[in-house]
Order: C-alpha cells, then structure tokens, then sequence
C-alpha cells in the first residue's frame, strides 16, 4: 500500500527533477499543491486516460499554468500518452512537455494556460458548455452530459481583472459543476504578497454568489492535509447551485528544507543539493525519474476510467435508441462536424446577398448573415460585451442563456473575459462560439484573441465599428491600428467585407474553419470579422468573382486593357467600406485613360495562404504602380504596395465628428486615391 | 435664489440640446447623475475654473466617459473657459467638446476617457500621487499637497476587470482620498443588468478594504436626494483612512417622461418631442442652450476658486521661505522640468557605456541606466506588475511606496490596471512613472498603452523578455506580434536596443518626452522600452554614431565601397538582440566582395520623424537590396525593404526549447541574413 503522501511526493519528484534536467521551469507551485492535486485526481475527477477526447470527462485547468510539471506528472501517474521520456525533455523543443501547458501537444492537456486568469476563464467556459449542453440534449432519465470542471488558481491569476469578470458571471449563470481550488501560498514572484494583494478573497467571491469553502474552522483549508481536502472538495461538488471556491493555504514548495515557502522555489531549478536534501526531507528514496511500481499501480486510472467511459458509452447507446435525432446531433457537434444542408444553405445565402444587392452597414450584413445561418447551425453561440444593439450580433432565433435553451450571452462589459470564455466553449465541444465588441475594444480581449490563434480554438470574434466611420464618438472609440495588429496574431484570420456579399462569405468561412489535430499541430482556428457602422454600397460580381471572395482577395474591377503593356496600368488594394472609393477612384481614372484594377482584399492573410499562382495574378509582380486605401493605419499595406507604391488611410488619432467630415479631415477620399494612383504611374 | 434642483436640471437641460444638436451623444447617464454632480460641485470640489492647472487642485474623473456632456455641462457653468458655443457644436470637428472627454483639448478635463473602467484607474493614480507628492514635500505646518480625487464610475466601470486590480490596490495602499460615486441606474446598453451584473458590490468593495457609503437605510444613497446626497459625500471626505465608494441608486434619464429608467435614454438623443415634454416635466421653461443669470451665478466658482488658489498660494510662499530646496523642487517637477544636471549625467553614462562596453542583457543595462539616473530623478516612480526579479526594474534607490517616502510600486499581477494607473500619475503632476511585465503581457495592458499615447501621457513602458530569446517559458510567453503592434499605435514610441549604450539612450529619450499641449494640441507622450532577457553583444561606435542613435535609425557598419555604383550593396536593417547577427553577417559578406552596411533601427517611429534627408542618407532609395531581420513578425518590415527586399523573422509562433536551438530552429541565424543578402543583391 502506498500513503496519499508518498503518491503526491511522485508529483513533487517529477517536479523538481524536470525543472532540474531543463534547468527551467517552476518546480514551487507543482510541490505545493501537490498534496491538492493527489486528493482531486485520486476521489473526485472522472477521466479516462485512455480516451482524452470522451465528452462526457470532467475537465482539469491549470490556470497557473506555470506549474506545468504539476499537470505533466498528473498526465503521466495516471496513465495518459505521456511517457517518462517525455518528463526528462521537459521544454526542450519537440517534446510533449513545453513550458507551459499546450492544449494541441500533450494528450489530456484541456487548454493552453500560462497568461495569468485566461485557465479561469476558460474553465467558467466550459462550465458554461457543460450547462448548455446538458439544456439542450439531456432528457428524462437520459443525463448524457454532465461533468465537472475543475481549475487550479495561484494568487496571480485572482489578481488580474479577468478573474472579477468570470467569476462575476459564473455566479450570475449559477455554474454549480465548476470547482475552482485557490493555492493561497502568499508568495508570488515580488515576494510575499501581503504588500500588494490584501483582498478578502473570501467575500470577494461570495459577493459574485460564489459558494467559498473553507476548513472547519472558518480557516482557509490546510493545503497538505489530504484529509481536510477531501471534505472541502466534497463540500464543493455536494451542491450544484453555485460555483465553488475552495480557498487552501499551502506551502510552495513543499519539502524544501531552505527554499519552501519562499520565493525561491518559484521560478527556478532547486539546484541539485537542495533535491537531494528535499528527497531526504520527504523519505522519497528512489533516482531522478524513478517511481517504483506500486505508486505508478496506485496512481493508474486506466482501468477506473476505462469503466467509466464503458458505462457511459452504455447510457448513450440508450440515449441514441430513444433520441436517435438528438443523439446524432450531438455526436455531429461534438466531432465538429456542420450540418448536412450547411454548404447548400451558406451558398445560396450568399448567391441571394449578390443578385439582391442590399446596400446596408455590413454590421447589418452580419446579422443578415446569422439569421440566414442560425436556424442551421444550433452550436452558434452568440454574445457581446453589452453592445447587441449595435453590434447587431443578436438574430432572430438568438435567446439568452440566462433560460431555458439558450444561445445568446449578454456578457455585460467584460471583453476579456468575453473571449476567454468563448475560447472554453469552443474547447469543450459542441459550440462554435461567437463574440462582438467594437474594433477599438479588441485592444481588452487582446490576449484572449491571442490565445484563440494560439491554442488554436475555432471562434468567431466579431468588432464592429471599425473605423473613423463611426463618426462622433471620436477618437477613444475609432480602431487606427487595431485591423494591422490583428492581422500581425499568427494564425488569426481579420475578416473586412466590403459589402453584403462579402459579410456572408466572411461568416461561411469563419463558420467552416474547425480546428484539426494532428501530431502536435493543428489547422484551423479563430476569425475576426470585422464590420463597418456606416452603410456600405453593393458591388457587381460574376460567378467567379463570388467564388474567390474565399480566398482573401480578388480581382473586383478590371479594365480591359490592364497590361504589363500598358504603362497606365495600375491596382488599388482596398478592404471594406474603402472598396468603394476605390471602385469610384478606378472609374474616374479608367476613363480618363488609365487601366486601373480594383483588388477587394477582405482578409490578407486567407490571401497569403493562396499559391503563387493565384496571387500573382491578383497582384502581378510587373505593377509597382499600387496604391491601398484602408480608413486605418497605413504601415501595413507596405506589405503589398512596396517602396514604390502609395497608401491612404490614417496616419494619426481620429476625432469627433459626423463621418462624412472626418474622411474629408483626414484624406480619405475618391480624389486623394486618385491623385495617388496618378502619383505613382510612371 | 436658486434651487439646488434648479442648478441640476441646468446640466439635464445643457446635456439633452447638446446631444439633440448633435443628433448624437449620451443624454440618460448626465441627467442621472446630475443631482450628484450639483452637490459634489457644488459643496465639495475644490477647484478654480480660472486656472485649470493649479497644482492642489481636487481632481474630478469622468470615468463613464460617454457622459460627456455632463462634464461639459459642468465645466461651462461653473466658469471654465468653455463657451456655450462649444455646447453648441458638440462632437463636432474643431470642437472643445468631443464626443469623449479629452485632456489636451478642454480645459479641466483631468483625463481622458471612454473606455470604460480606465477614468478609475486614472484616478487611483491621481490619488496615489496625492499622497506620495505630500509624503515628498509637505512638511510639518505646511500640508502643500493636500486634495481629492473624486470619479464617477458606471455600471460598465465596474464590470471591467480593471475595476478590479485598481480598487484591489487603491484598498491596499488605503487612498483615504479616493472619492469613487456610482451611478447604480440598473441599465446598460443590453437592457436592465440584472441577467449579466449581480456582484453585491457593498460586499465587494468592502473586500478590497474600502470604505463603502450607502444611505442612512443601508441602501443605496438616493440619487436625486440632495441631502442624502451631501451627507454621503460628507461620510466619505471624513475620514483619510480608506477609500470609498458612495453608491446612488439613480434613474437613468432622469426627467424624461417617456424614456427615464430606460436603455432608451443612454446613448441617443432623446428627440425634440421629447425633450419638450422633459423640459415641462422638470419646469425648465428656458429655450434650447439657455441658462438664467441666477442659475450662472449660482453655478460660477470662479469667485471662490480664485481665493483658494490664493490662499494656497500664501501658504505655499511660507513653505517656500522654510523649505526653499523643497518648493523648488516641487515646482521643477510639476513643470515637467528635469533637474539642472540632468543633460551632464544622462551624456556621461551614454559615453561611459560606450566605453565601457558591457556585454549584458539589455534588461540588465535598464538597471544599470536606472542605477545612473534615479539618483537625480527623484519624480521616477517605477514599478512592475509582480515581475520585478525578472524586469529589473529595481534599482538601488528604489524604495517601496508602502513605506515612507517610496518611489517603486509593486503592482502585483495587474497589467491593465499598472498601466492606467501610470496615465494617472503622469497626468497628475510631479512624476515620470515606469511600469514593466514581459512584452508578450503588454496585451493585457494594450488599450491603457493606447490611451497613454492618445491622451498623450509621459510614461515609460518597460517590457522584457522580448522575443523567443526568452527561451523555454515557450509561446505563450514569446512575444511575436507585439513590437510590430505597438509600433502601429499612434504617437507611441518604441526602443528596441541592441545593447547597453543603445538601451541608456532608449531610457535617455523616453525621460526627455515631455508632454507640452498647444491649443487642441499637444506634443510628447510615451515610450515603450523593449529589452531583451539574454546577452547582448556591445558595439563599437564613433561619437558620431552615438549622437545619432536618438534619430532611431543610423548607420553602425559601413564599408567603405558601400555606393550606388557597386552593385554589390545591400543594407541590412536590425534591431535588438538581431543587430548582432547582422553585424556578423555583414562582416562575412564585406570579406567576400560584398558591400553590406548595417542600419540600427532602435526606434522606427523615432526614425520617421527625421528630415528625409537623413532617413535618404540612412536608408538611400537607390538601393532595393535590402534586408530586415528582427525575432518578431517579419510584416512590420516591408515598409522599410519593399517588395525587393527580404525579411529574417517570425512567421509563427515560438516554442520551448533553449534560445540557441530556438533562432536556428526557427531560422534566424548569420546564416540565414548572408542568404538573403545574397538573394536580394543584383
């Protein structure tokens, strides 16, 4: 028999000795919480380490993400695709065990965590997803889902802003399975936190209607007393009222004689005489990387999870013979699948858009777009930062999650926290998740959008107001650099239409661009979609034209006698509600005799992805007489007009006036395109 | 005599013609808080509306910065240089009354705001500085600094996680005069907050450590109560000890018949039907703009704003006759002077370095410009987001501002929050604050970036560990994206240097960045200094070179065939940690016949800003073999190498691994710049 010690000292030694072998890393938080993880991971999460992706699992955060070798040991003990190899090549390149947690990389891994507050976030979002899910699918005597979430914290993480705003509304949608566990060691890396983090964090949390478990005594729960531990869990997951705080105090770095408790334990190798007198501190007397066998048969959940998915696998297979309709929509959503009458309804949505020809904001575009695509897609899960009236992000079959079914979140104004949780959402399964703010406040969800391209995770973040064209609002509110910044995330797709065509192509890609594994890769990912305030005019298009919106950028206008030939010749790059200056631009000077082509270029980077081919004949190498227009900052365009080409669009803050004055202020205008295509034709 | 009611309804009356005329505004929030504001103006605010820069003034912060119109309202009427004919021509262009407030084009506008939760933060640093500039300079019998701050705060303010992190730290370091009011109205835009904001804000507020006042029930404090409203205000400037929040509950629109309480009032004009019957309803029978003498008298501070001015101006003569050394410190640094020997010992440490030579991180050559020049700049206020063991933002005469007489704050783990407060402590008078996280956590503080360069604020962003020469924290925490992003902020600055001399001239200019308003505009703001956490080479450089980095841009390798006439001339263009590659790879090419000149790029902005003819003589249009290699998105650098040209970067994210296997792996190598150099020469 082992001791519930001795199987956390395992963690504690794989710990130390993976952040030694790297000499990196942060062995402090895995040793102290040690004692916590053994307790949840032993008594209360349901997995199955054999089958990372069974939806029904519990789910397990680390949203202090920097004590990676806690979660590594965890994945390893128990049984998952993790072996020791993979241990002793903790972050080196190519190994499954990066610095931080990788949600594509190591199997079992649920998110990407390290950016502080984002793992709380993005649990509330599975909770979140649990709930939903459970509305939608489960019936009488069929509770096909219904899990757990459970997130580790560090102090770090309940001192960044995102942490108010999804606990917040975790406690409004009453997340009941979400069990968040708080490492309250009193250390982060300035020190001992007692000088800049003094909140109350038990009231903080009941004052968002959280329930906060404490010990018996009132006390935070001692964080090495397995005992104590076990109660306080249990005291969390006996209710599914409220979400669960479990505040425990523990020592980091538990089991160093001279550095537990202090920061130094933190972030670096505990240095080889001090794990040699922390092994002896801990009766742990076997090699670096070494587990003798009956810890290893103690920690295996191989079998107890295997049972467990069978059981489960035995209650759907019940579930699919009473709701067979049911039972495969949820496996089509869970596999990410889109429906079967997807593409046909997408085209022909977009086919109506171009011989219609609504003249409309392309804000208005979208919400076209989500009432054409909503009635077919029920994993759309909508939202905004409290501005649905005017991002227009709520369609007509959109209801809010706060009843019964629902598929529409008011997230009040909590950008970060908006994004973080649809990353969750779109994590769990079974949702594609879209949010919305204006452009200008991506700036709040900035690293969110970050992690949506980095994880990768398939959502759709929806900005509108995306330029000076919001008119009076003025300068706080007017994006200048925020469309070149998004587009420099990698793997972030900037979606700008030019008009209702375009919108619903912006939206069908976005929709269509799930998220694929394979080997420590993945495809696929997040968009921005990005939409104007302003009405935007309609342009014709052929067959063909339509067809190449997808690729990011297209021939729109083309003179006959656009040549290498002719050295009148010339392109205008635009995006959005600039196309149609272009568009006039192009006009005014083709018949005045020049052979000026119109590229729309709604999304650069969908673009770059094209073949040589393709781009080189949007943008032939020969033209250097290029000119882009974009009411935004005008340094990322160089990218395709060179030292040899002219940009218009903003140099300088907006301001506070009417529209049509501000693109005249700030040169914006069919005259100053033109005057710039004449400027650089030879 | 006037009417309290009478003296509110006048800012109702101004806020409703004001949005009427521009058909465009937030009318609901001004006629809500009105009440509040007539009292709090009226009663408490010291201030003198004839000098707007009187340095003990109390400062008022709109942090619901939508309601414009009520600070516009209140500036007007009580005697600021605002005519009623900017009310008139609200968010119109040229205006003083944008649709946002904005410090350098208003006067007694303290800060610049809109996005929402910031004007707190500001004001936590407003308040923060109050109390480190008394603790500087006031001595026993002359309290010289001695003022409130007072803010408005809104549902929205308080949703935002940044309302977290400030209110977090503003109770921990127990800013007794700190005056938050909130507009508890129940609305926003989604509708009535109860499905999105149930937080039992009393409860929350008082977790942080603040002093929180409701009414004499225990409820909230009636809005329209002007009693209640006083005695609040009272209970609140009592006492020194902790901040507070006074909550009011208040009707949205107050006075509207048809749209008080409603989402309908808050961000449109309310329609000149309508307005009539408010105007009825609230017996104001004055036409549109018009203000009653009684209700101008009543209203003009300028009276009792000039006498006490004058009394501290009395009071600050006998300071200035005990304490000399003091009040002309105090006065040289609410100018925004440096101290006399500022120039001498800023060029001494620059020639000292660069005859020196330390090969060190450029985080590490931070410290040592800090340890340089703290000593004679007693107004740097540093301060790292719990990350100062690995920023080095501690120098040796930093001192903790939880003890007497501190200069460095320790911002625990609060990106967004740091930052804000640093505009505030800019803005206030008497400090240059610095604030510091890696580069990649700059996103979490992105749009208070934005606003210190829109409002613009002189304050230094310190971000290291800037690229993935960071090493195995792996990409989470690699930046990428962000130095091209933050270069796209207008007005901002950003200094990557390549070594130590480099990094002293980076801190040398960001201190010298005087903000300096001119009418509706201003000159100066921040700068972001980006420094590297491994080793850097030193280079060699004459005093020429030196002299020239401050340009952003120069030429430190020229070989002496470097001409339009030899073909084979190529620039390479470098910056940071990447200068030294290139510096090699130049060398290798210049000894095999090639004509390679090396261009440090610290600051492209900076760059910019030079006459073409010393850009023409750094960067010659003749010459199209060009070559940009930095560790960051290679897209930025088109604007410099063109279409001709080749760029060494990063096209993805990082990963984990030791640096060396990082920049081979990831393909910026010597080897890789003297390909490209190659390729790109005739």
């Amino acid at each position: 028999m082992t001791t519930r010690r001795e199987r956390a000292n395992a963690i504690r030694a794989l710990a130390m000795d993976g952040v030694q072998a790297a000499n990196s890393g942060h062995p402090g938080m895995p040793m102290g919480m040690a004692d916590i993880a053994e307790v949840l991971w032993g008594d209360f999460l349901h997995h199955n380490p054999s089958n990372p992706h069974w939806i029904n699992r519990d789910r397990f955060v680390l949203s202090n993400g920097h004590g990676s070798m806690l979660q590594y040991a965890l994945l390893h003990l128990s049984g998952y695709d993790l072996p020791i190899s993979e241990l002793k090549h903790f972050r080196q390149l190519n190994s499954r065990t990066p610095g931080h947690p990788e949600w594509h990389i190591t199997p079992g891994i649920e998110t990407t965590t390290g950016p502080l507050g984002q793992g709380l976030a993005n649990s509330v979002g599975f909770a979140l997803a649990e709930k939903l899910l459970a509305e939608q699918f489960n019936r009488p005597g069929h509770d096909i889902i219904d899990h757990h979430t459970y997130v580790f914290v560090g102090d770090g993480c309940l001192m960044e802003g995102i942490s108010h705003e999804v606990a917040s509304l975790a406690g409004t949608w009453k997340l009941g399975k979400l069990v968040a566990v708080y490492d309250d060691n009193g250390i982060s890396i300035d020190g001992e936190v007692h000088e800049w983090f003094t909140d109350d964090t038990q009231k903080r949390f009941e004052a968002y209607g959280w329930n906060v478990v404490m010990g018996d005594d009132g006390k935070p729960v001692d964080g090495h007393d397995a005992d104590a531990i076990k109660k306080a869990l249990g005291r969390a997951t006996s209710q599914n009222e409220k979400p669960s705080l479990v505040i425990c105090k523990t020592i980091i770095g538990f089991g160093s004689p001279n550095k537990e408790g202090k920061e130094a334990s933190h972030g670096a190798a505990l240095g080889v005489d001090e794990i040699k007198l922390t092994r002896e501190k801990l009766g742990w007397n076997y090699g670096p990387f070494e587990i003798p066998k009956e810890i290893y048969d103690a920690w295996d959940a191989k079998k107890a999870g295997g049972e467990a998915e069978k059981a489960w696998n035995d209650k759907f297979a019940a579930y699919e013979k009473a709701h067979p309709d049911l039972a495969a929509d949820l496996k089509r959503r869970v596999a990410g699948e889109l429906p079967a009458n997807w593409q046909e309804t997408a085209k022909a949505f977009v086919a109506r858009m171009q011989s219609e020809g609504p003249a409309v904001a392309s804000r208005k575009a979208s919400q076209m777009s989500l009432d054409a695509f909503g009635p077919v897609l029920p994993e759309l899960l909508g939202g905004s930062a409290d501005l649905a009236p005017s991002n227009l992000t709520i369609w007509k079959g959109a209801r809010s999650v706060t009843g019964p079914v629902g598929n529409y979140v008011h997230y009040g104004v909590r950008e970060f926290g908006m994004s973080a949780i649809a990353n969750g959402l779109a994590l769990h399964g079974g949702f594609i998740p879209y949010d919305a703010t204006f452009l200008t406040f991506s700036d709040y969800a900035r690293n969110a959008v970050r992690m949506s391209a980095l994880i990768p995770a398939h959502v759709i973040h929806v900005y509108t107001h995306d330029s000076i064209g919001l008119g009076e609002d003025g300068p706080t509110h007017q994006p200048v650099e925020h469309l070149g910044s998004l587009r420099l995330i990698p793997n972030n797709r900037v979606w700008r239409p030019a008009d209702a065509v375009e919108s619903a192509v912006a939206w069908k890609v976005a929709i269509e661009r799930k998220v694929v594994t394979h080997d420590k890769h993945a495809t696929g990912g997040p968009s921005c979609l990005v939409f104007s305030r302003q009405t935007l005019k309609h342009n014709a298009r052929t067959d063909e034209q339509v067809a190449n919106i997808e690729k990011g950028g297209y021939v729109l206008v083309e003179p006959d006698n656009f040549s290498e030939k002719n050295a009148k010749s010339a392109v205008i790059v635009a995006t959005g509600s600039e196309v149609g200056l272009a568009v006039e631009a192009a006009a005014s000077l083709n018949s005045n005799g020049y052979a000026v082509r119109v590229v729309s270029m709604p999304c650069t980077e969908a673009f770059d992805a094209q073949p040589v081919e393709y781009r080189e004949g949007v943008l032939p190498s020969w033209c250097r007489a290029r000119v882009a227009v974009e009411a935004a900052s005008v340094d990322f365009w160089a990218k395709y007009v060179g030292l040899d080409g002219k940009t218009i669009g903003m140099t300088t803050y907006g301001a506070s006036a009417p529209i049509e004055k501000l693109y005249e202020h700030f040169g914006i205008t069919t005259t100053a395109v033109i005057d710039a295509v004449k400027s650089v034709v030879r």
